[in-house]
Formats: structure tokens, sequence, C-alpha cells
């Protein structure tokens, strides 16, 4: 089987065994563009701040390289593979012509920037997020719990009223509004499908409908028939199988033309896979710059502040839940970047550790609660369970004689505590969490993974495998190709977990109860409206930074 | 006139002219023993923690050795000088024989730490403080809410209680139990004196008595006769004159015999005489490490969390007040050292600035509000008007784009913001506050001061001599010689204020409004009770810390 995970830097190819999923060989390919936000290639004019593009053919040239160049290292001839599947960042979503031609190459289109893929973090269409979520709670639109009552500026229509409203002669012209994730799919096997994931978790589509007609004619009276004229399609579930793979595609990749091409997913979505997942009550936290959170289950709840909350949108015949946490390594790495002084950074130079070793070896031994402190992890605002990016970043109990590691320590608590409001909010909602797998870069620090399962008070499994989104990838692909029945019995045979990585230790998870219990009480009077004040700074800040401007 | 200024470290003479206060010379002499922390000297046993002690020749070196050097320097005839007064920290405190020995200077006593002086900031008197605080709450001694409801462990009583229950025997050799500032007078002139100045702010001297025996027998059955026995002794109002110099004292400084030698005063309250502040309604802030507020008024009043209020205390005829910042530039210097990168201490370096000055420089143009930042400058916790040393700083607003120059400027006006409480809390409980002259080490700092007069919307006066502390003293040695009638008098002639040194800009006074006023909120939430967290982190951290002592 082939995974290409599809990042936002550059897309992965994997290649491992459809029967274990035995890793045989992998590799990578940079975007030759990377992330487009200063000018577009070979031009001059600035874009606007907050925008974030791609390039279509970089994605391309990732089937062209990098699926190639894994098959080599693999060392197994093209002919044994059977099916390939695809994970994507998202929301990346681009306009596109009827046959998947993207606007972005069209000669007359390649100067507009509206034609070009936005990336996830494209975060420009801000103002037409706020407009959709406000509407959409004068009207009482019912999917709005769904989203924890906000819909983001990263999804599909925030971005999609942006072009009409900022290009309309690019908004005329895209005959499709499609993922990125449906796009390459389109691609490989050269038909358009549209995932139920990235549909249901970025397009709004809920118990079988995108929002209607008058809500979107409400936004703006030419946006009234987008969803029917550019997002419309059948919906695939997920481990599908989209279509066979083209000549051209087989061309691309040097696999056999034909083989199973699998419904696209989001990157998050597929580790779920590789981690074993995938039944209800297992949550997947994948760790990194943020968090993201996943849980199936068997019925539907009103959980508050989910990011979604999707019929079988991470596995068919569930209800797939995903929370966020805004900041999570962003925050760390704001730390070592600012708060470490000098002399840290020698000593952990001349030890050969990084800022954030340093700090964690000199922070593990302290007994929990040691340091006094206590922080709210919202640096960058906070997703799940608030959803309220108006707040900010608090450390509370400094004294003379606070030192850096104990700052640190205490941000990487904050975010465990952040992740427990979660998991708690979920059970209490009706939303059962049994386990916890964790995934993502953050693995990889016992520091941070033991303070989580202490505050957690539970064993951690962790995903085995560097590769999780790919490898999911290539469980989807496995079910298209029917190497397996269903994603569960493919994950049980092929996914990659460490049973009980991480496990607390009673004392200190009884210790953090305590500080625990000072979070909360930070978290409720500053984040549920006794306090205004994080908000009332913010717009002191926002209104001074304005009036100098 | 001479005045000496004893610090923590060293003392100062300085030589000014009685008609003008032009500096004529000056020089200092540091303590051969400096602080005494950890042995005394020529000893191995450690010494207790939190212990400060002092070697009372070393402040008869200062007579030796920096009033004859700062004559020299002055170039004056020694004939000349017709006054000499003193300043010293305080509390400082020691045991002396009924003639003034001190009992470290009798052999059998002196391998004994508790017959050593007791620098200000010995703090092991803790517990004694508390018993003491705690008794007077309970009998409702009327005096207890002149000190803001709390008696220091720095001050006369609960260092003496710490003699009495440790070493019994120093206690009952301890025929008098004085001040460092009267005990040095003494040695000018040859019999012993009581100012009323340490006797009021350090001794609970108030309406003409000590706290009364049966209080004092509560505390323990020894130290019933205390304060008959060991303090007991006619007040001297300050400018006053002590006596004449003697002729051993004399010979030390190379002064003339039998000139003015003027009743003994603290530091800080010496001060006022050279600022000018010395009219009711007119407030200095001594600002270094912390901060010490004083300011003279024509009535008693009840200000919350006074450090003092005392009838003649800096000026005779009027109440002074005294409040106190536990942290300010100790808050500064916390920061610098292990809040700011490496590259930031780099930049400093290749620019030949302190980490203060780049921070500042980086800082300054930042219009007010737009690092949306508050803290609470409760590192050292909170002296006034909270008086609650259970408290810890808080810093709220923080993102991802908060850098270290932001940080510290938040800091520096926390510290403004504490003031500025202070200042409102005086005149909301009938203690007017006309207008604020700025001394101290801080007031060298443009950026500091410039901030101070924004938030406190005033201008701000600064005293235009490097040696307050000693000017003043020198100020009460011309009012004890008769060359001025009042310490009032004496300190327009000879006092050293610019005035307006720093002027508050309205639209930025405007903009710290609302700061200030979030500040507020979270000073009164987690300072008067709405919120215990501050001080459930100090209770975890000292019962984490004592668990694995």
């Amino acid at each position: 089987m082939v995974g290409i995970d599809f990042g936002t830097l550059s897309g992965r190819a994997v290649v491992v065994r459809a029967s274990d999923g035995t890793h045989l060989g992998e590799a990578v390919h940079a975007y030759s563009n990377g992330v487009v936000e200063t000018t577009l290639p070979g031009a001059v004019t600035a874009l606007a701040p907050d925008t974030a593009l791609q390039v279509p053919d970089d994605y391309r040239d990732v089937l062209r390289r990098a699926v190639p160049e894994a098959l080599a290292t693999a060392g197994v001839p093209a002919h044994s593979v059977v099916g390939i599947g695809v994970d994507f960042t998202a929301c990346t979503v681009l306009p596109t012509t009827a046959d998947g031609t993207p606007l972005a190459e069209l000669p007359d289109l390649a100067a507009r920037p509206h034609a070009y893929p936005k990336l996830w973090k494209h975060h420009a269409a801000q103002p037409q997020a706020d407009q959709i979520t406000t509407l959409a709670r004068e009207r009482g639109e019912p999917w709005l719990a769904r989203y924890g009552g906000k819909i983001s500026a990263e999804w599909q229509f925030a971005k999609a009223l942006q072009v009409l409203q900022e290009d309309p002669e690019v908004y005329d012209r895209a005959e499709r509004w499609i993922e990125a994730a449906d796009w390459i799919v389109w691609q490989l096997c050269g038909h358009e499908t549209r995932n139920i994931s990235t549909a249901g978790y970025k397009g709004i589509h809920q118990d079988g409908a995108y929002p209607d007609r008058d809500f979107l004619a409400a936004l703006h009276p030419r946006f009234a028939d987008f969803a029917r004229d550019k997002l419309e399609h059948p919906i695939s579930q997920l481990g599908e199988r989209a279509g066979g793979l083209t000549a051209r595609a087989a061309a691309w990749t040097g696999l056999p033309e034909g083989i199973a091409v699998a419904v696209g997913n989001i990157d998050a979505h597929a580790t779920a896979a590789a981690a074993q997942t995938v039944e209800p009550g297992r949550m997947l936290a994948v760790m990194g710059t943020s968090t993201c959170h996943l849980v199936n289950s068997e019925s539907l709840a009103e959980v508050p502040g989910m990011c979604g909350a999707v019929r079988d949108g991470i596995i068919p015949g569930l209800w797939g839940y995903e929370a966020g946490q805004s900041g999570v390594g962003d925050i760390f790495a704001w730390f070592t970047r600012t708060g470490v002084p000098g002399d840290y950074a020698q000593e952990a130079a001349a030890q050969g550790l990084s800022a954030h070793e340093l700090l964690a070896a000199r922070a593990a031994d302290q007994p929990v609660g040691g340091h006094g402190l206590v922080a709210l992890d919202w640096h960058s605002g906070n997703r799940s369970v608030l959803v309220d990016h108006g707040l900010s970043g608090v450390i509370a109990g400094l004294t003379l004689a606070t030192r850096p590691e104990e700052i640190y320590r205490a941000l990487v608590e904050a975010t465990a505590f952040g992740t427990r409001t979660i998991v708690e909010t979920c059970e209490r909602n009706g939303v059962p969490v049994h386990d916890i797998t964790v995934a993502g870069g953050l693995v990889a620090s016992p520091f941070v993974m033991g303070i989580y399962a202490d505050v957690l008070r539970r064993p951690l499994h962790a995903t085995d495998s560097d590769q999780g989104p790919a490898l999911g990838a290539a469980i989807h692909a496995a079910v298209a190709a029917g190497a397996h029945p269903t994603i569960q019995k493919a994950a049980v045979a092929m996914g990659r977990v460490r049973r009980d990585a991480f496990t607390p230790d009673p004392g200190r998870a009884d210790a953090y109860d305590a500080l625990y219990a000072v979070y909360t009480e930070l978290h409720d009077h500053f984040g549920r409206g006794a306090s205004d004040a994080l908000h009332r700074l913010r717009r002191i800040r926002n209104a001074t930074l304005e009036g100098n401007r």
C-alpha cells in the first residue's frame, strides 16, 4: 500500500505492507513554493496580511517525486502495490473549473491571488467567518452547535465568501470549490469525489445537506447558490474506493494503472486509523504546535466547544468528535525563544541539548506544585471548550525565586490541564473517553508526556510510527483495495501503537488535582464571563495599535 | 554640617554648608564584616536561615574613617563644623549593657549570635511576629490598626522575643534593647536617647506608651517587663540636640568636642528633609529594590495597609504616614536576570547598555497598552495596602507575539499602579496627597519615571542629590545646632529638589487609566478575598517543598 501525507511544507509517501502495516519505505518532497505569503511566484505585488496560499502543481510534484522514491527505498516491485490513499491538511481549498483544472493554472488568472489554493492557515477571511457565525446565531441555524457555536475563518464557506467579496470574477469562474484532499484524489483517479470528513468538519455538511439557500443569500445575494453550484456532489464514505488510478497518474507515480484510489481524508483523522483509535471512546490527541483531539461515539451529543461533530466523520457508522487546543507546542517554542536567559542557552549548547531538553531536565525533578505556579494556556486563544480567540495567556504565582524552568513546566502543565478540561467536558456531556492515545511531535518528549499522564490520571498509549498520517492513509487505501473489510479491522492489522507508553504516578496525579482545581478556577473566572479582563486587554491593545498605524 | 547615612553594607559621610546645603565633600566606608549571614566572624557554626547580623565596631569605623575623609575632601577646617547628624537602616536593633556596650563586645558573649545587632532584613523572627500580630488581633489592641493590622518580623518586639525564646541568657544580660540609630548617637554624645521615629515605626510606641505589661506577659511570662526594663527612656523629637560630641568621638572623627549631635533617625525619613516633603500632603517615594512612601498630615486617620502612622514620626507636630511596596526594583532585577534571552544580552553588551537600559529602549516607543498586558507586582508579596505576603505575582494578556521588553514594561507599570493604589487609598481615607517627590536609585531611569508620572497623572519632583539620606541627616544636625529653627525651614534652605522633573503626558495618562482599571480588577479579585488562588498556590508550594525536605 502507498499512503501520502500532504503537509504544510511537504508531502511524504510511505510504502507499507497491507497484511501487517510493516513500514517498507518512504520519501519526502518539499513543495517548491512552500507557503505563499508575501507575493505570488514571480510577482512583486504584496499579498494581503494573513494570506497563505499554495501552488497546485507542488502537490502533483509529490506524486511525481516522492512516490517513486518511496517505492525505490522500499525495494518492492511497483506491481505489488494494490492501493493508494492520501490525507491532506484541511481546510485547504481551491477553485477549479468543471474538469478539476485549478483556476491558478489558467493563464489569464495566474496573477490573481484568489485563484490559488487557500492553505488551512490562511486567516484573512476572519471578517467573513464572523459574518457567517453572527448570521447563523441570529437565525438559530441548527448546525451551529455542532461546531462549538463558531464557524472558523479557516473553513470552506468563509474562504469562498472572501473570494466573492474581493474578486467576484474569480468567484464566478470557479465551477468547483474543492478541498485539496479531494482535488488530489481527482488527479489520481480522474473524477471528482467529496469525502465526508472535510465536507462535515470544514464544509458545514450536516444531516445530508449544506447550509440552505436562504442562509447563503442573506450572507450575500450572489452567494445564494454557492453550495448548489460549487460544492454539491455525492458524498463518499471514508475507506471507500474513489476510483482506479488513471494512466496519467500511473505515469507520474510509477504505480500500476487501475489500482484502488481511496477517498481523501484529513491528516489528523487519518492518524486515527494508524493509532487504532477507531472504536467508540478511544481518544486520539495529535500533539504538535497545536493539539487536535478526536474521539468517536455511538450517538450524537451536544458537547460545548467542539470543532466539529460529524456523523461518519472519522469512521463510518459513528459520530466523530473533534476538539482542539489552539496553542501547545508553539507556546513552549515561544517561551524557549523569548524567556530563557543566555546562560541557559550556553549550558544547553555545552551539553548538546535543545533549550526544551535543558528546561525539561532542570524542571523534571521538582515535586509537583513546588514551583507554586499555574498558567492559562491561551497564548493563541482558546478553541475547546471556550471557543474564544480573544483570550490570552496568564501566569500566576510568580516570586523573585521563580526560575525559567519552572515557568516552562507551568506552561506544559497548563496545556495538560487544557486537555483534561476537554476530556472532562466530553464525558460530562455524553461522549465517553475510555482511553487516550497520543501522536505527533510532542510524543518525543518524555517530560511533556509524563506530565500529561499524571494530569490526566491515565496511562497514555502512543503511536509507534513517525508517519502516523501517511500510515493512516495507507490503511484507508488497504480498505479501498479490499485488503481489509473495514477501517477498524485494517487498523488492528496495520496500526502501530505502544500501549501504556506513559503511565501516571498516583502521588503526582493527586498533587496535580490540587493544581488543576486552581487552573479550573482561573479558567472559569477569565473564560466564562465573570471577568472580562483579558478581553479588555485585547481591546485596549487592538485599539492602541490601530490608532498608531 | 556633617551627616552620616548608615546603610546595609557601608556608611557614608557628607559635609554640607548649613546655610544652603551646598555639598562640600563626602566619603564612604564599607563595613569590614558586611552582613553576617552564614557564620559569626572567626567562627564555623552555621547561622540559622534568614539570619542577618552586623558587627557594632563596623559602625564606629565609619566615624573613624569616613568622617575624617569627607572633611578632607571638603577642604574645610574641622572647627567650622558645628553639628553632626545620623540616619540608619531600621529596624536594626541590638542588645547592650546599661552603659551602651554591645553584648557582642563582651568576651563571654561574643560567640553568641543573639548578642549581635539584628539587621533590618533579619527575617528569622517571623514566628514571633505572627504570635504578636495574632495576640494583638485577639485582644483588640488599639495600636494594631496603625500598622496596617500587622506587626513585622523586622521590628523591635519580634526580634527581642526571638532572643528570649532562643537564648534567654543573652536576653537577660541585655539591659537595653536599642535601635542602632540611637546606639550610634550614644557613641557620639555619651548618653542614651530614643528617637520618636524608630520608637513609633519600629517599637510600637503610640500615644506615649509601648504595648502594656499584660499584653507582653501573654506573649511570654518573662517578656512582661521587656518594655519597662529594656526600652523605656524619654522619647526625643526629631531635630533635637541629643547632646554634645564627646572627647572620644571627637578623637574618632576629628570634629570639635562639644558640637551638637542630633537625635537619630531612619534613613528614608531623613530623606524627607532633603526632599523638602515636610509639609502636609507632600509625599516622598524612596524607590529602590523596594519602595517606601512617606507623607505627613495634620490629623490621625485610619488608612488601611500602612506600615505605620506615628505622631511626630517624620516631622514634629504632624502625623507621619509610612506605606511600602515590598518589591519594585528587585522585580525588575529578577526579570532581567531570568527572563531575557541571550541575544538581548549580546545586543546590550554590543551597545554598552545594561539589560534594563536595553529593555527600556526597546519598550519606550510602544504606545501605552500596545502590549496588551497587565501584571500584579506581588513577587515579594504586598505590603501596602493589602498587607499580605502570601500573595504572588501575576501576568495576564500573554500571546505568542509577546516580547521580553513588553513584559518588562508591564512589570514597571504594575509597580506604578501599586503606587497609585497607595496614593488613592491615602486620599480616600483622609490623608491628602498634594504632590509627589521621588528619591532613590530608580530616579536615574527616565523610562521608569516617565511611566510613574503618566500612571499617577502628576508631575513628579525628584531629589537632586545622590546622598538624600545623609543630606537629610545633616539638615537635622543643622536644626540641632541651631543653624535653622525648624526642620521645615532647614529643608527649604538646604534641601535639593528638581521640581517637575518628570511630567505626565495627558494622552498616555488617559490610556493608563484603562490599564489601571484592569489592574484594580485583578488586584481586588486576587487580593481582597474573591479568589484564594494565590494563597492556594503558596500553600501547595510550601507543603510540597516541606514534604520533600
